[in-house]
């Protein structure tokens, strides 16, 4: 097993006492609980967003709690969900009376835990509403949306509930907007190797040299097919139709892209990924609005990469463009300006 | 080869002209080469920092084009030096009469292309100095630190130096900070995989199970010496004492560190040996000014990580804490406040 670790049922804990030292100023834990996480500064009479899920995706879960994102993090252990008391311990860290939006990937572990930490904030007089991120159209065909996964792209959600949340918006407004920014995102993602869990040791599924698998979970979970490994273009003109058949464009809404590497994947064969998407786009007559290029929902040391839209109008690009500072993820606001070459 | 790419000889091209499409509004190209990039903003009068180097590193080295960074880079061909005309060639596009360091890591080809460039720049009238990264403590003994290769420690000094040049100082004061930040700054490396160039289509080395190299460089250069792998807390004890025998602290001197991934290892990782990182530092009285925790200097897909400890005093800490903004790195000022848990 080539990691980096201690003793394996150690690695969340440690894990999370490295990000706790590194980030003093930033995040903190709450009822003596490394898996609590909140973030340092709390924003008095806003509405507060927290997520949960398993460890194993930095930078996802935790790594978007922060200023104009999430205001708490329950941290499961390897790909498991968080308890419902963890959740609630951070329910009430971070509410300030304005109400508690849970969003979390569509998970069944995630859903009846945050669904128990629900009913269990409602008697500390805490109003919570849920929105799932089920982003991944490899996971379930269109008609059974709720059976979906949720993915890299409930980055957009974050981002946009986030923002929204900052701007002082009520319960009711973030929730709308989360739901119709879910609603706009369609992702996909292939894996060329599988990612070793710690406590297991070894890989618990293989992918044979020379073939890649469509439409895999960032748990591993099988996708749509196993097919030839392709090239780079090739690969993108396997996914995108996929997910524009789900995306209806009108005049004025444009595209906001995430590539995401699943871990091993560098930075490099992603632009080549986004060149050849770009291209397509253009093609079709879809503007680019902004693209995010990184690791941002990973399976540890898993090669592949995940391909994430979301359709975006003027409101919709209005919250994505607003900074953001968090210990894992940074962005100044994205303002329109002068273009470089001509492309 | 498990990898997203096309024809492996259009790599570099496809992976620059995915990066322009991605980023139009903060890079460009010069003279029709895509290997010319520049900041698409360019800052009147400020001194110009120029980098370069092979590629297969992202972010390293474009990655470090941007406001408060650096203002052009040379892109060579992966793991390759860039030409000494392209090198002038952005010199010429960044240079504002104020004079071009040249910041690059300490490696022939770059040495001899770079000092082409300077000369032919002499024919413009353009003024250059050069400073190189040589941070890395595995490539040679202290006494030969001419021969030391440059790695990620070559961050610190884009940081310190593109500060230095954003806030209007002088090329003699910004060649003395990137000198002084390049002093202080050592590196150390473990890998427990290979990586791949495209062109080749399969490792140049293999690392065994159970085996890991001390010291490897980002090319996969030999290192110290191959040991058998071990825990997280063991490998820091290994490369931490070599780091500090060579760094002495003044009172009032911290250290900043940079915990850089070479490609496949998760960060979850990479905060688990800052966990031991942290500790052991405190247990000698060392204060960490700040940790900059993820990719920064890759090689590829190799599965490893380096850990680079740069001393900062109260002039050092002040251009790190500036804010930075590149389509690669993006910080917000660093500013004291209040901090979470007890660590």
């Amino acid at each position: 097993m080539k990691k980096f670790i201690n003793q394996p049922s150690d690695y969340v804990t440690e894990m999370l006492e490295g990000i706790y030292l590194a980030h003093p100023r930033q995040l903190r834990y709450v009822n003596d609980d490394v898996h609590c996480l909140v973030a340092a500064r709390q924003v008095s009479g806003k509405v507060a967003i927290v997520t949960g899920g398993g460890s194993g995706h930095l930078p996802l879960f935790l790594g978007y709690v922060g200023e104009g994102m999430l205001d708490g993090c329950a941290v499961g252990d390897v790909f498991q969900s968080p308890s419902a008391e963890q959740i609630l311990n951070v329910t009430k860290a971070v509410d300030r009376g304005a109400g508690v939006l849970y969003l979390f990937g569509n998970y069944t572990g995630d859903l009846i835990n945050f669904g128990m930490a629900a009913e269990l904030a409602e008697f500390d007089d805490i109003t919570t509403r849920t929105v799932v991120g089920a982003d991944d159209v490899g996971s379930a065909p269109a008609e059974r949306h709720d059976k979906r996964r949720g993915v890299a792209g409930i980055f957009f959600q974050y981002k946009v509930a986030g923002a929204a949340a900052a701007q002082g918006l009520a319960l009711d407004e973030v929730v709308r907007l989360a739901e119709k920014t879910g609603a706009a995102t369609k992702s996909l993602g292939v894996a060329l190797t599988p990612c070793i869990i710690p406590e297991v040791g070894k890989p618990a599924f293989s992918v044979a040299e020379g073939v890649m698998e469509v439409g895999m979970g960032i748990h591993g979970e099988p996708g749509i097919a196993q097919e030839a490994q392709a090239d780079a273009n090739i690969v993108v003109d396997r996914l995108l139709p996929i997910l524009l058949a789900e995306l209806t464009f009108a005049p004025g809404d444009s595209v906001a892209v995430l590539i995401n590497g699943l871990g091993a994947t560098p930075q490099d064969e992603l632009y080549i990924l986004y060149r050849h998407i770009h291209r397509r786009l253009a093609e079709q007559g879809i503007q680019v609005f902004h693209v995010w290029c990184g690791e941002f929902a990973t399976a540890m040391e898993m090669t592949g990469f995940s391909l994430s839209l979301c359709r975006v109008d003027a409101e919709l690009r209005g919250y994505l463009a607003q900074p953001a500072h968090t210990p894992f993820f940074t962005q100044f606001a994205i303002t329109e300006g002068e273009h470089g070459n001509p492309s």
